[in-house]
């Protein structure tokens, strides 16, 4: 072979090398565009502004347990931050060892969620925040109980009064919620493999997860859960084996609601087992098949299961820096 | 006044001011010999050395709820970081909401004393650290249960390898016990008030609380809270109104020991209220004036309250930084 034709050879394979790259990037471009990084902050409420003094609160409220019964239950109880913000059992325990109905949801990213609990009964977190306190399995007290504990607490006069400048008696339940759901804002995960990998870092994923994100679209789980938390925090019909949960219908008493429950964010579900409404399936695995039954009507093969898996695993995003707040 | 009379003037104040100042840092100094800032480390013990290993695995095992039957109850349940490692009620409540028979002592520092528990049941945190996961009213699990749990999680094995090289099959009770204590001696205040005042600045303590701390040697409080932890670990009787607890002879089953319980660290006792082993006295006033009469047969004036209280925030000191764990 003379140099010229050695020459040529190279160009030719360097042309088909990106031509074939070229299209591999246009195909995944395709792929890409049915997801969003997660941004660092959710939509923050125009009637509950998120600064400084409200966060600290909040993170002070978050970890209090003398707003329980017992005194030894607070929101971090359950929505442990060693273990993804949630509490890895089945079903929620609270006061006095009672189990609850439901699995605990986390609190990552739930800033990002269209409604809040499984049955989508409270719009917001400000709503949510003071169910857990008043539900008598889980911290059981009143709120007008609640409350007058934190009074009793000089420090608290001061952070409510630095949190609520305008309020002449800032303790006050509503001024609970809004610190607690501010603070929960600031609780996200960003930079998770699919994130670096969607910001343009092609090495952020596995082979195994991106042909898991491919088949994620393809197979039509993409269509429940998309945007930033991969939910449409929309009702969904789910037939759990051995739940008799009536989910939404609950809610609305619209028999169409019936065993419906909101699409979970996706983010970070890997360490946010057991899974679903009364965490009664283990891992992951069992997860999206199950999944793929009940919404797709398909039987995952082992190696889809396994590239879904490990795509699943790609969604786990950077824990929240955390500094235990000192309790009075 | 001539320049001459000025300087001497000036002269004869400066010489008086140093006067002054040497007799009261004379006097000081034979009161600051009661006491001795906290070292940053506890006394390591020789067969159960300190690695950055044991410390990782012990904290994971210290906020680990599912080595408790209702996987909820960890270490940090009771001894709450947020909470100045103790849990601020009167009572420990553990498993299925049972209320315990004792106040639950500080894990900061712990590592000073010379023995543990109320009635110093166990000599050092490593006889320590196995209880309350067995206790039926506490976390209420079998050591074995406890042990097939933590085999359960791939990540565990990783952790118990790293921090036990030596064993064969590391995952075993005698090792969570070593890290916990590990973990537990690194939980330590230092630069407290007293301790900087100790050092030499003397600007670190107000007024108030150095004439407390000459109050509590004059008093002879220093009789038995003394040494790095301001506790002889030693047993003293101690009539508790309302207690019929029998303390340290539950141990022994010696007549002497009746009634009598560990000398507690003073360490941080501001913020480890309620006091006392059925944690019925809420605030430092109460404690203060009982243990005067109780153990030193006198009743502090309001002035000689206030002095001693002061002294007792001296001995508050800087919180452990902390990284909460990702558990598996």
């Amino acid at each position: 072979m003379t140099p010229r034709q050695l020459h040529r050879l190279g160009a030719t394979a360097m042309a088909l090398v990106l031509s074939v790259t070229a299209v591999h990037a246009e195909d995944i471009a395709e792929y890409m565009d049915f997801f969003e990084p997660l941004p660092f902050l959710p939509p923050i409420p125009a009637d509950n502004t998120m600064t400084p003094e409200k966060i600290e609160l909040g993170k002070m409220l978050f970890f209090e347990p003398r707003i329980s019964a017992s005194g030894v239950i607070s929101c971090a109880t359950c929505h442990n931050p060693a273990l993804g913000w949630a509490d890895r059992i089945p079903r929620a325990v609270g006061h006095g060892g009672q189990v609850g109905e439901r699995n605990t949801p986390t609190v990552l990213n739930s800033g990002f969620l269209g409604a809040q609990f499984w049955d989508g009964r409270e719009p917001d977190l400000e709503g949510q925040a003071l169910g857990p306190i008043q539900a008598d399995i889980e911290m059981n007290m009143t709120l007008a109980e609640a409350i007058e504990r934190l009074k009793e607490f000089e420090i608290y006069h001061e952070h409510f009064a630095a949190a609520f400048p305008d309020d002449a008696d800032p303790i006050n339940q509503g001024n609970v919620a809004l610190a607690i759901a501010t603070f929960e804002r600031t609780l996200n995960t960003p930079n998770s493999p699919l994130d670096r990998f969607l910001q343009g870092d092609v090495q952020a994923m596995t082979e195994p997860q991106v042909a898991g994100m491919k088949l994620f679209v393809d197979a039509g789980c993409v269509a429940c859960h998309n945007g930033p938390a991969l939910t449409d925090s929309n009702y969904h019909r789910f037939e759990l084996p051995g739940s008799k949960d009536e989910g939404r219908f609950l809610v609305t008493g619209d028999e169409a609601d019936m065993f419906a429950f909101r699409t979970p964010t996706l983010r970070n579900v890997a360490v946010t087992y057991p899974y679903f409404n009364n965490g009664s399936v283990p891992d992951l695995e069992g997860a999206v098949q199950l999944m793929g039954q009940q919404m797709l009507g398909q039987d995952f093969s082992d190696e889809e299961l396994d590239s879904l898996v490990a795509f699943m695993h790609a969604l786990t995003g950077e824990m929240p820096d955390l500094v235990i707040p000192a309790l009075p």
